[in-house]
């Protein structure tokens, strides 16, 4: 079941074959690209250790998952081994800079094995122009690089399949089923293309006789025990498999471009209601990054300054990141109401929303709009007009 | 949920508090176990890698799982770094062979930085003795020296703690509740004594704000996700909560003596009935290492050369590893018909049984017997009389 699922992910990244194994998440999925990705360099690595090797560089977008530096640190490489690459406004890796820092890395004696270039950053959504960073890379002298599409999913999409153009020059893919297919957690795989097969048994494999035994009544390469960093496993395959046979290819291409159709529906109601301000104008993805500016601060020009007005008065109101108590209500109030299905900054009022539940809707968009049109008046109403914006009421306290 | 659970856990242990953290298994618990270890020491090594360190040396059991140098390669330190404790007849690690090898690691320029005492090792179920381990170790000033009790169940019960007696000294405890308590995979628990509480978030944290927002509705300290190596996890707590609720610590107190009874009566019976020859005469614990000597063979005399024998059939006879066909039957019968429940490894005749189900009664036990010396009797009695030993009948083939 692992086998036959893992090849079809393959398929859809363009591999004919290749190795693959289940992980328990995403940043058990990195570690492992990053591990592989220094064994397949440094195979001496395994017996002998970080001191038998040149001292390593690992490259990945400012903006990725903070994972690529935690596997700097489990594996013994050190944070300070993980070069973070601007991003462009839209948050992709910005190729020219990966270059230069692959030049840096080099010109302080480091040896430059791993770049992860991002399919769909945490709070942007955005994806790394893999072709051309994988030129710049190349044009280096890098040895490995190695992408991480968190969200594998988009390539069921036909429509959407084009964000991740090139992943199949991949060196390793990391893909996570509990993301954008709504399996739930845990679910994760990172897989490999043919030239590589091998390549995760080596890394891993201890040859521990008295568990793995090679005398069995089936074939002994469904035993894949070996290949893993963990010894017994969940069986995440199977909750994968069976919505993949429910769903179908196209059942799952529809989905995905369900989320980003609903995604899209965010963005069209941004702009028709008023004070609202996106993060970027049209996003490529399912995540959705925006402020909401109350009314009563929206005849100040845009910038820093009111943004700096707004936080303090948001900072002084919530110093300990509790939501204001309306009158008869408890502390959780915004939530125990259904109110906000959103991540609560209120440093930044509500930057970003990210439509990864299939089963919402319009609908439920236009509640979460509401809700923050709705709380957000309830709150600066009742302050005092301190910032001689007009508006305003009762005590603050 | 979590808390509750983990705080339980240090209380059997004998911590009045601490900290903790479930992993996706006892290999990642041993992961951390290193990964702490080394942060404690050298907390440098987060940022600045292996190379910013002195070259490191861990020490265990010869006996004990193959994880503790998995965690060496992953750690980049190496598999070269992990010194193989001898163990005594009852497996045991020797703790004048620990201090010996710590010396030598010493003599070479390593730092001893990491004691791994099994509890409980995977074939014979040994546990070592911690106590002079520790004793041997502290003498050549070996920093650190932590455990690995993979079967903390053992804990709860009042008969059979004693076999992890002293563990409370330990810096850290893996408990695998998915063993004896019984808990279905994953289910796998890392403890930390009061004195290292913030060891796993000073190891592990990452700040990565943009996912572990400080400004929550409750209480953050329970927000342990920085604390991980992982992002996501799964509620893994939660059945291991649930069936501790139903069982009470006086029903999983009973649950473990009874699996050590129901071991006991294994051993009773393989003296009673012939052709069987023990590993250990007395086991500790729960795993019972035994061999069944079919009888033509029986009239030689116990030793390497009969062994030979007996092994060079088995080997001729089953060279793919495959249990041979009765007629009618396909590869599988002994699986299919409910045979046997017990690791296959025709080349050393059944060598060790481990008695962990609590649904398992002595007739099963029987029956597991019953098994072994009627399809041992088919086999046998159908080999050619070769070894000149009497007995047999048809041709092998």
């Amino acid at each position: 079941m692992e086998e036959v699922t893992l090849q079809k992910m393959r398929e859809h990244i363009g591999w004919e074959s290749g190795d693959g194994i289940l992980a328990p998440g995403g940043s058990i999925s990195n570690l492992y690209a990053a591990m592989v990705a220094r064994y397949n360099r440094f195979p001496e690595v395994k017996m002998r250790g970080m001191r038998a090797v040149p001292e390593l560089a690992m490259f990945t977008s400012k903006d990725a998952h903070y994972s690529v530096k935690k596997s700097a640190a489990i594996l013994g490489m050190g944070m300070d081994s993980v070069y973070l690459v601007d991003t462009d406004n839209r948050g992709k890796m910005l190729p020219e800079h990966l270059e230069q820092l692959i030049g840096l890395a080099r010109s302080r004696g480091q040896e430059p094995f791993f770049v992860s270039a991002t399919g769909g950053t945490t709070v942007l959504g955005a994806f790394d122009r893999w072709t051309r960073s994988r030129t710049c890379a190349s044009g280096t002298g890098s040895g490995s690089t190695w992408t991480r599409p968190g969200r594998g999913g988009v390539l069921l999409s036909q429509r959407h399949r084009h964000l991740l153009a090139g992943v199949q020059r991949a060196d390793s893919v990391t893909w996570n089923p509990h993301k954008l297919m709504g399996v739930t957690l845990q679910c994760s795989v990172i897989l490999l293309p043919e030239r590589h097969i091998g390549l995760l048994q080596g890394c891993n494999g201890m040859q521990a006789d008295y568990l793995f035994q090679q005398d069995k009544q089936y074939d002994v390469s469904y035993d894949t025990g070996d290949k893993s960093i963990q010894c017994g496993r969940r069986n995440d395959i199977f909750k994968l498999w069976l919505s993949w046979r429910a769903k179908g290819d196209e059942g799952y291409g529809e989905q995905v471009d369900y989320l980003i159709d609903l995604a899209n529906y965010l963005c069209q109601q941004l702009k028709k209601r008023p004070g609202y301000e996106m993060v970027m104008e049209k996003p490529d993805f399912v995540n959705v990054c925006f402020w909401y500016v109350p009314e009563k601060f929206r005849s100040m020009k845009p910038g820093p300054e009111r943004d700096s007005v707004i936080n303090e008065l948001v900072k002084r109101d919530f110093p300990c990141g509790r939501w204001p108590q309306s009158e008869g209500a408890d502390d959780g109030e915004w939530h125990h109401n259904g109110g906000l299905p959103t991540p609560r900054q209120p440093a930044e009022l509500l930057p970003h929303d990210r439509v990864s539940n299939p089963a919402a809707t319009e609908a439920d968009i236009d509640f979460l709009l509401d809700c923050i049109e709705k709380y957000s008046a309830e709150i600066f109403d009742d302050q005092p007009d301190e910032a001689g914006l007009g508006g305003g009421g009762g005590p603050a306290q």
